[in-house]
């Protein structure tokens, strides 16, 4: 099912634009956590590629991936991986795009914590703009807005985009204004 | 079910009392926890009013219930949120009412940690009342608590609950004294 | 000097007005954190007694201290405690009046953790509204929201002092507008 | 099918002799937990009681309880409790018996670390003998090893205990060699 | 001292420049912390503003300033704060760009924890882009680096600030060989 | 000083008592703390004996330590230890006597977790009766409530600790009654 | 099923080599997480053996084994344990040998805090090579490389591991990008 | 001071023997830290090399280092990072040597504990033999006990080693029996 909807979107997306953020992660199975960042770049309609690149596994594959990111146009870089998580930060020591860290609870995580502190708590000089655990799709968000900092069709899908947020929010006060008091919305 | 008790918990409610207690929480999905004060203060004959107000999806929202609460009759605020929690915070910065946090363990909460810290750790000046994690329960009471310091009524039936809550103890240590040797409550 | 500031203070207190809420700590070595409660509550006007109460070496004292405190005509107890801090909860467990604690980082606590979650953490029926590491002033600030709930003078009061807190940092806006270009304000 | 079996127990225990351990807990939830220390003191032939005495609901109950255990005849009182678990610390309080506690990962606590601090960081003169979180079966083997330190029937039975808990492992030892090369017991 | 060298910033940056970034705090007392992003930014000929917005103390500034940011002409937005950090939550629930969140220890904070997880765990829709605890320096290098999308001048800055962070490495190097024998680099 | 101190103390204790309290640690450097449990038997007059073991330096001093102390007619061991702090549950592992643990914030611990964690947390079969961070004192004092199970005069001697112990507080109270209000000790 | 993988396992190993490598472990209900270091070993092609060695409950025998382990002619000893965990810390005071720590989040764990701390925090003098929590595999790995400074087959086969490492990456590489575009290895 | 030591140490180093070990480290401000396993190293006489290699500044200069190490003769590498630490699981990605890590409790370190998660937590396939915080003495004795698996003179120098530090406790034994009575030693 999660397979047909990325064939799906994969359909969609693969109009050989040139992608302007690159998602990768440490392993496939970092994949369901992550594909909320292309969901989300896909509704926004940012051109954005997706693959596996492993710090610890393939690091050459990393370095290239990172050395030849701005000149294969990438804008920014989401980066995803959990434990020991070091995708982002060598990354982010590799280019001069911002990059994005997605630290994920993954099997070998200690409740996250390592992953949260191995992607945020990076030296003076070499920074990843880090997202909460798991949150994938505000990593999707954050690469947006940085394309939309220089393209007002994107920054407008984002106001569209919070609009949506505030108008699910009033559905849900109406929808349980039926069964609870509430004066304030009723004055 | 739940929907039927909290229907008929409305109907009981809706006498148009001017509630003297909002409940706010960040989202329908917090319900499941915030309803617990509600019930407390039900059954203390505490009026209130309980809807959703998003501090990141709602903020405008979230600055008018605050600013006119007073103004409203509310005495006391109850807000419940998980993960960065800034509701509680943010209501009590906009208000001279007690605000009383409810740190919520929402999905995206790392065990709880964030939404304790993010609504009890405010600084000098603008504080909020934090209960524990997931206790709506006893956010109700405080705010029975608060009202009962100028009404008896509501004082006397808090000190009749602390009665109940004794007894049931005294009930179980009863059942348990059938099936374990128990010297202090035999003699 | 403190020595001094507080026996003006208390030539200033002792108008022999039944104090409206009571300050308790474990030990004296908590009133220098402590006493930035009883200062708010100076400031607000709030008539307040200010004791030490320990809950695991007069165990006995502090019972009677909660038993008589409603009858003594306390609205609310502020209690500070750290480490294994049992104080305020013990005082919510014999009294119906608001408690509000105040975790102390005292010199046997573990950066403060074991005071907040041995504070915090109450089981449902017996809460303790809790404010953060060493907030005794947030513990005033409560108090007397609690006390304003019915009296106009002091909600007054907490409103004058939030215009206050505003003012003093529109000072430092202005302050550091000197050496650092604010377009927002200068516009 | 635990009922039979602690009736059973009880039935073997309620000889009338007088019980020198007391087993405490703050609620009944808190015995599927605690009755591990009460299998252990059985198997060690110690007399006990077992009840609930709650610090937040019955706290005129644990005074009395605490405060009368050197005259009923209690060596050594074990109490189990859960989150902000002040149970333990104000037995201690309250007596000169020595007391051990046990930290409960109950519903409402934090991964158990709310029960272990607020337990263990008890201050200087009033100590609680702190075991591991849910360790109910050392809290009687302590409590054994007590009674012991008089009674040499008693310390030649947890010496007993030991020996066999050597010769489970050895059992084991057997077991997995045949399925694992082991040079160092073949040899 | 650090005063007269912001002064001398100030008369640099204050080409009436449109600033691009704005850089905001809770508290003027995390302006030691917050400048290095100033610095950073000054470095790279990015301009921008500096000033002081409270979430808790004037929010209704707040507010203003980030409903204001997109029409002023900023890009980036910086926020900074301690303890239960609401700043750069709020920030970024009030407007559609991006906003990097600087975590600060500050005297109310339990070892930067609260100050962490109050900005990094925001929930799904509403990011903020977080960096490691006091790591002002590090925002600056991100707003630069949200810049450099769409302007070359900067991104050929930020390229040449990673050459010179390389090559201060390598003067490290050399330092310590005097030293210490290093096989790797006489080769 | 301290040296005197002791020297002195040794002098008074060596009266070639049987020692019933055997106090010994990790290393030289924990003897600032642990003092304080032997100042405290001192006090109750409890023989006892101190000296150096180490777990991880001399493991076979260890074992023959552990294993010798009921022959020597010890009736406690108290171990204390800091970072990986293996010494009280290996005691524990080696003789039937109640073991008390004191975990030392030595200086190669992170914050004392690691010492707290590897006292307390022994498996079952293995109990380690933990006292609070650097709480050698209370280790003292539960070694003599051990003793005094079967010593009047010791339990004697501890029931007059805890009234000097309320007594100081009493002192407390009546000395900051000169500055602060107190209506409830002045009824 | 797994017993019948260790017997044939067994079945292989079993050729009367001197194992190279002693893995040990404090209880059976370790063994389903250190078989991967046993699994690794055998892929390994290097001789090893596995038994149980409970440093609380055997604990002469834990003296034994790491007494008499060179002579033996093992190399290297693998030790896991969980909660308080002491075999590895214990075997390493007591042998020349590295020893390899696997924390285990055993069942009495405290989400592996204890684990991790009480393998990991070991002072100087007597170091144990700690691997991530539940990592056994990697265990094995370490114990290879040792091996293999000094046994070139072994460090040929570690080689060819890395290699098959990146290439099981490479194959899911390929696997999802016929699902999302991947413009970095189309090109 | 220490760059005298440090610089006499060289010379005594510097015979041109290929170094068996080698020390990195992310920054020259780690030194005072990794050089304790220098200073091991050369008690062991182990030749080794020592110079910085920062992952985040320096990360093509890593890829060198650790992909030539093996040709270069090495056969342990001892790597020592703070905060957000890649560079010994970095240099683990990239070699089939053993690599032991060091955590740095740098100044961009929340207590340590990113040092030591980042370090310690690798997946499977990629292990770091990771030391205490700090532990860069444990480091260096970890690599020499390696090295001693296939160099009796050096196993030898480790087995003399512990005697020594065996002896170092039993004269602090002998110096405070002067002071404390000690049954145990004295008969």
């Amino acid at each position: 099912m999660a397979k047909t909807q990325n064939k799906e979107l994969k359909a969609k997306n693969s109009k050989l634009q040139t992608p302007l953020v690159g998602i990768i992660m440490g392993s496939d199975s970092d994949l369901k956590i992550m594909q909320d960042a292309a969901l989300m770049l896909k509704e926004f309609a940012v051109p954005f590629e997706l693959t596996i690149v492993s710090a610890h596994r393939t690091p050459k594959r990393m370095v290239k991936y990172a050395s030849t990111a701005v000149e294969r146009g990438l804008k920014v870089i989401i980066a995803g991986a959990g434990g020991a998580a070091h995708l982002p930060g060598m990354i982010a020591s590799l280019t001069t795009l911002p990059v994005i860290g997605v630290p994920i609870k993954s099997s070998n995580s200690i409740d996250g914590w390592d992953s949260v502190l191995s992607i945020l708590q990076m030296p003076n000089g070499v920074p990843v703009a880090t997202v909460a655990l798991n949150a994938a799709k505000n990593a999707g968000i954050i690469a947006a807005q940085i394309i939309g900092t220089s393209d007002e069709t994107i920054s407008k899908k984002i106001s569209d985009y919070k609009i949506q947020l505030e108008k699910s929010v009033m559905d849900k006060v109406k929808s349980i204004s039926e069964e609870w008091q509430n004066n304030f919305d009723e004055k």
